[in-house]
């Protein structure tokens, strides 16, 4: 390979993990405006069609046994995370005037899979001001598909000081 | 054009699209420090001269009517925002503690336009903590100009569980 | 040199300044999860050996002098980072349940030095909610190392009202 060739093929690999990693940011911020919205399909859709958001809910259930909802829920499915957001748990917090917020995540991409660590909190209007109802631990799983990247599976823990929260930020960051 | 050309339009190419991100990214990132210490040119200077910045106060009113100041505002020029900044209202917020925070942006690049959605909350010291005054959907608007990208229009809409701000939400992410 | 080789090495140029950008991002977002998780030695391994950390403690006392910890102090090597993340004061905080969280930086890369303006905040767990305990003006100092970039200097300043802290937010803000 010529020396152009070298440093071309160089570019090109180190350009498309800068993508990779904005790609990711974009997949991440897309969350809270669709949920917030109330936009059911579009938030599931950024799941891949297996897609699990355990929001405290713990390992799947026995087939049969109804998902969990509230607070602390777990959805093993897009369609699953789809009735999460139509669901009268998640209308009755977002038609009380809520926001669901990341700040910024740290991200390890590791070829057509990504791992990132953030933060979500989950803001709900309370008066003339605001009450921090959840501040999250998250550990997010991405997989790069023929659509892009996707989440393949988000575990979100309370900080509430239990051990599991502090071992899912601390899991994703080396 | 030969294989080596092709490849470097490529990467010139894939290369601005990242650059514009980073680019409104930092602009966003602005905001925040500068308003929060009272720099009222610099914050006005993010916008273009005709920028818009609408906290509220709808759609612009006709001629010669007075600019709606307070929680609920509207500036409709370069200049109307620097006097908001300087204004007693803003100044009594900063000098009493106060944080415009945003998280990570949802950004949409079309050529020299850009969208961005994101959320910011204003904090306000309170005691010894601090309460979550707002907590706000917004939609920037943005322009690419020769001296980089400014802000066109920016619409800030308080998630108080009104449709206008959930779609507002809804709108810059697709 | 010819045009192919003036093309790639402006690519090159503006690609490791996009890096860059990236891998101060992931430097500052690391510091969540790892101080909150209580992972003393990583959390100082952000630092440079001789880097510092003033969370109001102001500026190194003379030698001999205790450090000072608690809502208001300052350590001035990574060993005395390491120390104060290990301590009663900060171990009391993460097991009441809490997140140190930073918004979208501003960032000033300048060679192999770079400035970076951010908020963080500190909240804590406080009964069904969490309270804003900490909202604070950060201005952050890299250098890049033969590991990559780490932090120099990070002072963090209340936003109480008080001139300093605003100070702090307008410095790292052309």
């Amino acid at each position: 390979m010529s020396g152009v060739e070298k440093r071309l093929a160089a570019l090109e690999t180190r350009l498309r993990d800068l993508e990779d990693q904005v790609a990711i940011y974009q997949l991440m911020s897309a969350y809270g405006p669709l949920v917030d919205s109330g936009d059911a399909e579009a938030t599931a859709a950024l799941w891949t069609l297996d897609g699990v958001y355990d929001w405290g809910g713990g390992p799947k259930p026995a087939e049969g046994t109804p998902m969990k909802e509230g607070a602390a829920g777990a959805a093993y499915s897009q369609a699953a995370i789809a009735d999460m957001v139509r669901g009268p748990y998640h209308q009755e917090i977002i038609q009380g005037g809520a926001g669901h917020v990341i700040g910024l995540p740290h991200i390890v991409i590791d070829g057509d899979t990504a791992i990132a660590t953030s933060y979500s909190r989950l803001y709900r209007r309370d008066g003339e001001n605001f009450r921090v109802w959840r501040v999250v631990a998250n550990c997010w799983e991405f997989v790069r598909t023929t659509e892009g990247w996707r989440v393949k599976q988000r575990i979100n823990r309370v900080l509430n000081g239990d051990a599991e929260a502090r071992e899912l930020l601390r899991a994703g960051v080396k």
